[in-house]
């Protein structure tokens, strides 16, 4: 297992965690300014915030500064209650495909989507199998795109407590049968000719928040293996948690035992950034981002 | 599948349900005798509301309307820092056994805790699987003892955003594990020697709040069975669920199809009371509770 302890050169940072500064919204291009004046190697960015900068700016932001992309934020999306639905879901994580392509991200991560309309309080229907139906045909689909534009799709699981609104895909073992269903032979995961290793067409993403709980997890870890860990996402589960979406922990104040999963996720061959990710609307977005990227890196160094 | 829709005879009232009427606490005996008045016949009681009004006159009550108890709520929270901690459970776990078979329950259901201390914001280690091992052994004990009172213990799983401080059994295959485990012959679920079919001694509680988003359910009752299966709580999910514990909505107000799960719960021998459990401070308790078993039969007839 790596040792984080002495530096924090595979720290990245997920953008939504100083999404705000003091409580007020933090243009992307500050927040790639602050990350390199820190020495930070890597981010992943929101597409919302890269379209309110403009993809061009972004993208020569992040090469003027030598950053990595951890990852894209996101792609998904994919339930809805008529094929216009479909169909605008499937432009839309085309056009997400070509702008993680533009920025260089090692994988574009998916959010699959829930019950339609369940996000603004008035579910469609109550049928989940029908929704997972539907993110199967909708992965199947980008997953030929995405191939021919060489952008990975990392499938997040969400914890179960997003199902209904945010992501019908909620264990490891269920993102990982996906993956083998649609992609049984990890297309792309084999040494190329040259003797490189390529990414896997289709993985995931494992945020410690979602899955720190599954009894399952560190076998379906295991299963995983290499190629098809894309993405480790690290943040903290608060006792009490007193909001379902914005109230994450920073690495370290929670119960999550971080270096043991990014322990299990090495020995099966993950090498990749650790992704701080937080939404925090009471307590970290109303701090100064500065103090915020300086505690990142200092419990990417004590609690990851 | 049986038909709800004519009458409610299959109705049970988790006494949490109308814990406060109108914001204010219902002490049990007016519970019990407003779901009398109802012809509804069964509850589940808490053991708190039960001392205080007293397990005689509780029993005494009970008897007189000739009730079922479709549970007893609730034993468990093996999890400790050390023998004492883990020795005042044993003993309290015996009580709450000792108290549902007097008030003559169906079966006492588990609430097996998490990590020790997190339910007052201070975990004492992050080692989930400690605690699951804790809990193996807790039941494993307490398993002798109920078996010599003739009382099934039910483990219920808890949601995922409760591993950390409530229970560490989050999905229903996790916790038929656990019953393979400690009880591989299904104890007790064979028809007896008249006859009769006795339930077993460790089965599991299905509560639709917790476990409707699992991929594996309908698989996971199909293993259940009839012996396993000791009791069906139904509530809903609401979107947006605005409080992890206190914000579970009436049946038919969320986005649970909790048809669809009764239906494959009885396609495998399911045959007890539906039980309405629903935490809900900011809207059904501060309802009368008159208005609220009103509309739990109402809802029991439609949305069950």
């Amino acid at each position: 297992m790596r040792d984080f302890s002495g530096d924090h050169g595979w720290l990245s940072i997920n953008t939504a965690t100083v999404r705000k500064s003091s409580g007020v919204e933090l243009p992307l291009p500050q927040i790639i300014e602050a990350c390199a004046r820190r020495g930070i190697r890597a981010i992943s960015p929101w597409r919302d915030q890269v379209a309110s900068a403009g993809l061009a700016t972004v993208s020569k932001l992040v090469r003027d500064h030598g950053l990595a992309l951890s990852g894209y934020c996101r792609g998904g999306m994919f339930p809805a209650i008529d094929q216009a639905g479909r169909q605008a879901a499937r432009d839309d994580n085309r056009r997400a495909v070509d702008e993680a392509r533009e920025l260089g991200a090692a994988c574009l991560v998916l959010v699959v989507g829930g019950l339609p309309g369940a996000l603004a309080g008035r579910a469609a229907h109550k049928d989940i199998a029908l929704s997972r139906s539907q993110v199967t045909d909708g992965i199947a689909e980008l997953l030929e795109y995405s191939r021919s534009a060489r952008m990975p799709l990392a499938i997040e699981p969400l914890h179960p407590m997003y199902a209904a609104d945010r992501a019908c895909i909620n264990t490891l073992e269920q993102a990982l049968d996906l993956c083998e269903q649609l992609d049984p032979l990890s297309t792309g995961a084999d040494a190329g000719a040259d003797g490189t290793t390529q990414p896997a067409a289709l993985g995931v993403a494992v945020d410690v928040y979602h899955v720190w709980w599954d009894p399952k997890l560190q076998s379906q870890i295991e299963r995983a293996g290499r190629a098809r860990q894309m993405a480790l996402h690290v943040c903290d589960w608060l006792t009490p948690t007193v909001d379902l979406l914005n109230d994450r922990g920073m690495m370290g104040d929670g119960v999550i035992d971080i270096a043991r999963i990014r322990g299990w996720m090495e020995d099966n061959g993950f090498a990749g950034f650790s992704e701080v990710e937080i939404f925090s609307s009471a307590n970290w977005w109303q701090r100064e981002h500065g103090e915020v990227l300086d505690t990142c890196i200092a419990r990417h160094r004590s609690a990851v």
